[in-house]
């Protein structure tokens, strides 16, 4: 099958054939059990971006090629090099510290900041980065035999990814502690990893005919700007119940008086499927969105550091 | 059984018959599925409210009146409207973003704020507002078999009542958003909502009953004040383990020299059941409580905005 | 065996026999069930103090000494006294709420600061402090008939230790809630503490040697300077993922040009263990390391509170 962006190296990105509205994320390099490199990382950036942007798509889901290693994501491809900054800073040639972006939490934070629901079909191994690239996804599904791993202390690194963020907040300090600092690989269906996956499967395959059901039923029954609403309350919301209350506040009249819950509510009441139109990022109310400050991440790989 | 406030309609209000300390709230529209209306809106924000004033009140119980739907609460009652906002602002007919105020959220506010142990006793499916509004209870008890659904998404509205704070804080964000993006309506015995109930009952009727029966030992064997002040530990307290330590330092100063602590000490010396006889809001230390400021959430119909 | 560090009174301090870079910290009042003392106390923050700037450990173990009561730690020492304050204020006589501090959170945050990996063997019985002191460590295991209990509420006092910091975190804020009001003492093994344990094991004995066992793999394979950068990463972290990706990255830069990192990535090209040299405190990147402010919380007990 051939990729939606041919000029996107490492990835595969194709649109379902039941519902096209779902676009579907391939790591592709099977030889190299998919491991991350990177080209890969911006292939992912750009692409995130894209179907982001992108009108038609509602739904995005990510999985690994197929490979006889039966790896989603082996990690980070070490044959190519180690995580020193020797030869990275091509301008000037100067690696620092302020200067450095991390590519995986490039490529997490890409996928967070998709503004429309996310599956990770983890159908294979995911390790390191593996692993860590779905944790800004909000569904985590897995094949029940995929090995697990946040192996980093074990490679004198640390937890890339904002994973030392996102897998707390996931699934709890108390998981997340024992799963960084044993650094242990794990099968997907261990105790320790519970909360992490909404669902497990006995085979890949099965595994990512799950996630694609599961696209396909957000897709045809949910709203599009709830979901984009719901996911920023959620991460972006305020530091008590009633500064939410007040932020839900203005999202409930927004939405409450959009065409999609006037939709929504005559569908329920005539018990048929809602016909949703909105689109994001076409309809995100504009009064409220965004109700948050970015921060700035840029790379800059050179000049001025102002 | 007759309410204990009969002027507030759509629920009922009840003492426990064995430890009339506990207070029984029961959503009370059986023929609507205890379906959600302005009204039981009203009703609940100003029931919660006495009891957390009341000194003879220690424990509240939520439950819904029993009914062939075997509902807890059916969700919003759309039969009397949508989400929208026409004819809602009766004072000067001008909804407005700034001005309105969600009313699930006013409703959980008001749970939440009651500075006492609080049970929600799921006896019944619980949809939308049904299952949001016992998100600010300390404790969720649930027959096994009720329907459980965030089904927000589904009627292009948002996660309303505060519940894309409490949710995520509840149970991870890992399962919350896996709700809240699905939007799927699932039995409270389902994996996904294992950390949100205490417990699961084989039928409505025992849930209710193992609420009451905790109702009873908390009333029993536990201090008011130490249960309002652990409570508002938890949700007000510091960003760091060491802000934590030097409030709860000042806490347990206070408490240490309370008489409920010298007689919980000694009822343990003499292996009895301590007698405890601080209640709130009459006995809760003023040197230290409230330690946080109150955002103000009332809502303003009309007039200046200031 | 004898202590290394015999001027502390009432715990013992011992190297592991297999890997000398383990530490394990005993609680030693057998007799009194490991009951929880000011002097105890003392001797923790001391022995944790220690164990943190000495270059010769790499892993702490807590573990209570074996006695026929099975305790890990039966709590408080009430045959001592209660939690009033009279007679603890020596130099000025005059206790006052400012200045009192928990002794509880003082145990757990010199635990909480140790820079390295922290493993709480729970063999037996833990009561109040005695579970509380241990949710400052990084990973617990439990025996599965240990009797775990958050009884503060029925002692009339509060959730000391910063527990209710540390516990909503750990396990979320929903089975946090029903254990803090509940205060009921349970199983290890109850599913309101699943997510509190990383593994149950059948006897006392067992879980120590698991314990041992998880601290030797960590030892062995781990470096010292990811687990401390680690640590610090998911507990003093950025309030969004974008501020969390500026920390990591600024991590990954320093940690991946470190030796440990080169050598990592050598010994996993080469199949074979890693042979990590770097230490805690030694070679902590002092370009990077503290990137947070540190709260004061040192006891004043008399004089001039400024």
């Amino acid at each position: 099958m051939s990729s939606i962006f041919p000029d996107l190296p490492e990835i595969l990105v194709t649109l379902d054939s039941i519902d096209p509205r779902i676009a579907i994320v391939s790591l592709n390099r099977p030889p190299q059990r998919n491991a991350f490199t990177g080209e890969m990382k911006d292939s992912l950036v750009e692409a995130f971006g894209r179907l982001d942007r992108d009108d038609r798509v509602k739904v995005v889901v990510l999985k690994g090629e197929e490979n006889p290693g039966r790896a989603f994501c082996a990690g980070a491809d070490l044959s190519k090099g180690d995580f020193s900054s020797k030869g990275r800073y091509s301008e000037d040639g100067v690696p620092t510290m302020a200067r450095h972006r991390d590519g995986g939490g490039q490529t997490s934070l890409a996928a967070f900041k998709i503004r429309k629901p996310t599956i990770a079909a983890i159908n294979g191994h995911a390790i390191g980065i593996g692993i860590t690239m779905t944790l800004g996804f909000d569904i985590r599904l897995a094949w029940e035999d995929a090995k697990i791993g946040f192996v980093f202390a074990q490679r004198g690194i640390v937890t890339e990814a904002a994973s030392s963020f996102f897998l707390p907040k996931l699934i709890g300090h108390s998981k997340a502690m024992e799963l960084f600092m044993t650094a242990k690989v794990i099968p997907a269906a261990s105790p320790s990893l519970t909360q992490l996956f909404s669902s497990l499967h006995p085979s890949p395959e099965a595994t990512v005919t799950a996630a694609l059901s599961m696209a396909r039923e957000i897709a045809l029954n949910n709203s599009s700007i709830s979901a984009a609403l719901i996911k920023a309350l959620v991460w972006r919301g305020a530091s008590s119940p009633e500064g939410q209350h007040l932020l839900d506040s203005k999202a409930m009249f927004v939405s409450g008086n959009s065409r999609d819950s006037i939709e929504g509510v005559k569908a329920f009441r005539e018990k048929r499927k809602p016909s949703f139109e909105a689109t994001v990022p076409r309809d995100l109310p504009s009064e409220l969105w965004p109700w948050w400050s970015e921060v700035d991440i840029v790379e800059r790989s050179g000049g001025s550091k102002l």
